[in-house]
């Protein structure tokens, strides 16, 4: 199948590559010998600028960053959104990324009291509460423990999506689905560190606890504790980064974002939950007759088309590759469906990549693009069987009171001219 | 299994802790309540600054870096190594990193004429040779066509270790292997591209041609190129990087780095290979008796210690963890082996983390020290059941003429105070 754009462009590049070999260039490399161009070609001049000069050597960049032209894939903010930078968040640009790993400078940002800046050294990790041995860790010694893991996971806040509730559309995968991220751990299990202090018969809860200047605490389940959280101090290979809790942060796979404590510096046991404010006057779901939704602690499955969408509409007629992503709390993705028209006809999309537990599974749909107006949506369905519901379900049962825990489905119009938008469909 | 430094920090840091919470940090986020300490406790000032003050908040980097206490963690090189940095390397810092996968900013450096900066709307691929249609195609193209595909895969410099040839002893992994990366690619398999092109019955080679300044060319077999190969536009999620041949790069999965162009402006389609500079003068195997190997694309099942090695020695007796990577360019790592005797007994490692064909592996020893003298060296089986050699063994069929493809065991010597040195045994 060949794209139609990319014949027409064959004959233009190619008169442009021509030129370049007859330039002078080409031939250097390969004795490649052809024709000066019949005509001046633009490509000329432009390829030369590169190929023509020394570039940067090593050790430019002792740490590497992107491309001067990828200046516009960042996180961002909206900055009606909160009081304070200090007690805010960003967002990671989703439609700007591929593959299942978020990479690490652009994992969206939440933060209660700013960014700790944490001299390693001198931080500790404090195990107190309804233990036979309080402990006290440094950095250096959790790394010594035996038992280190590595294992991706999302990362997703409980309040995503959120804006969405009551059909607010802000314009573009970035600001609706953008507060989640799918990074590389290395760590031990908290039980590991548990079962060094000997957690008391009459244990049921775990406090968790930041050293940031919120003091961010949330109530844990014993038994997650023990299942398959994750005290870790790297993430996607190398140290993990101030934004995201360094030196130590709290891993819960599959449950809200908040309660991955980051800046971690005490875990307290107790027999009963906290209630702190984390966890009551925020990330709690208020429903629609003014109780709450207790303890909503696991991320249900979600996906969202993030090519095309309103930051990345459709340039081209004929071939295009449709893009998102997908993820479920309660464990593997098993199936991703996607409409062109607004949920009436379902195709399989295929999927490509790892399909791990609690981690981003990217999906594909290739395509062909005669012009026609699109309702794309994407769904996800879990290894438990789990079908991501619409957003009109989710309100008949939760009411539009809450921000938290909105997975529903995401519609983008897709427009003749390419342009895509947020929308609300029936 | 108590680590004894742990315990013995324990009631240093639980005093400081402590203190902590007596200082009124922890009892503003938790209400936990504690007495003053005894004695003042140099932790409470410390953490102090980090929690009693507003940190920066969201946005103050939208592309983040790394904590200001890891710029010790850089890509460096060797500068007598080459003539000019504008052709030459620099090395990962293998010691510092955890799991499979290389930060895009910390993967190694080779240039052979700096790096092009390119202007991705500028930038052609043009196919040409024994196709029926020559076809330049843009990068939007490329993302354009369908079967996009996401691998992890090692990119190792044939002259990864080459300087242990002849004995020469560079104090640490970054230096002795650290020519090594492994990273996440998402493109589309190059077979797509010469399938648009229609290549002629009687084509056997390709040549793939960069658009830097030198220009670098490979032959590569049609086979292979038809096989695995992809052309790639993203690693780890983003754009390439700039010195990773931003913004399209080949890959060309288990062979030999310098065959997987950069910045790859060309595909030509002949009938035999082109002997070009780069695959005669250089990345040739010359052998003892002044004959040379021709061809040697696959690197071979090697393996390294990165955690305990020279620039990360032992600080701790009692409880450690030996830490390494293993990879093979003929598929998945089965089994690393481990001697902390300089190969007289072996003990399998823990491999963690997914077992991918032609990428890293991470394998893991959780062992007690107890202060004695060691000669550590791992040892790679992969699933064709080949076994990585000793030096002597490479050198009894090769020689000390190259400075390629030398996959031999390597061993550090760890002394009694912990300091650890790169050392030749028989």
């Amino acid at each position: 199948m060949t794209p139609r754009e990319t014949t027409r462009l064959d004959r233009r590049g190619f008169l442009g590559a021509a030129g370049l070999a007859g330039a002078g260039l080409a031939a250097t490399a390969t004795g490649l010998r052809a024709a000066p161009p019949a005509a001046p070609d633009p490509l000329i001049t432009t390829v030369q600028d590169w190929a023509r000069t020394l570039g940067d050597g090593v050790q430019a960049r002792p740490y590497g960053s992107p491309s001067q032209y990828e200046k516009h894939v960042v996180r961002r903010d909206v900055e009606w959104l909160t009081a304070s930078r200090e007690s805010s968040v960003n967002f990671t640009p989703l439609h700007e990324l591929d593959g299942i790993i978020t990479p690490s400078g652009l994992c969206f940002e939440r933060h209660h009291g700013g960014i700790a800046e944490i001299e390693p050294g001198k931080h500790r990790l404090m195990i107190n509460g309804l233990v036979d041995k309080p402990m006290v860790f440094t950095v250096e010694d959790l790394k010594r423990f035996p038992g280190r893991q590595n294992h991706a996971y999302f990362l997703e806040c409980a309040a995503n999506s959120g804006m969405e509730w009551r059909g607010a559309q802000l314009n573009g995968c970035q600001f609706t689905h953008g507060m989640v991220h799918n990074v590389w751990y290395t760590g031990i299990p908290l039980k590991t560190l548990l079962d060094e202090a000997g957690v008391r018969t009459n244990a049921k809860w775990l406090l968790a606890e930041g050293a940031d200047s919120s003091g961010m605490t949330r109530s844990i389940p014993l038994e997650k504790g023990l299942k398959d959280c994750l005290v870790v101090w790297s993430m996607n290979g190398e140290a993990l980064r101030p934004e995201q809790g360094y030196p130590v942060r709290l891993v819960v796979p599959g449950w809200e974002g908040n309660m991955w404590v980051k800046w971690l510096r005490r875990i307290e046991v107790g027999d009963q939950p906290w209630h702190q404010r984390e966890e009551t006057s925020k990330y709690t779901d208020l429903l629609a007759d003014g109780r709450s939704r207790r303890f909503t602690f696991v991320m249900d499955a979600k996906s969202v088309v993030t090519n095309p969408s309103p930051q990345a509409p459709l340039k081209h007629k004929g071939p295009n590759v449709l893009s998102g992503l997908a993820w479920s709390g309660r464990g593997r993705i098993s199936r991703v469906d996607v409409s062109l028209d607004g949920g009436r006809n379902w195709r399989s999309a295929r999927i490509d990549g790892p399909v791990l537990p609690m981690s981003l599974t990217r999906f594909y749909v290739d395509f062909d693009w005669n012009g026609q107006e699109m309702m794309i949506q994407s769904r996800a369905i879990d290894e438990t069987g789990y079908v991501q519901p619409t957003k009109d379900e989710l309100r008949k049962v939760r009411g539009v009171n809450s921000i938290y825990h909105n997975n529903g489905i995401q519609t983008w119009l897709v427009h003749a001219n390419g342009e895509t938008e947020n929308v609300e469909i029936g």
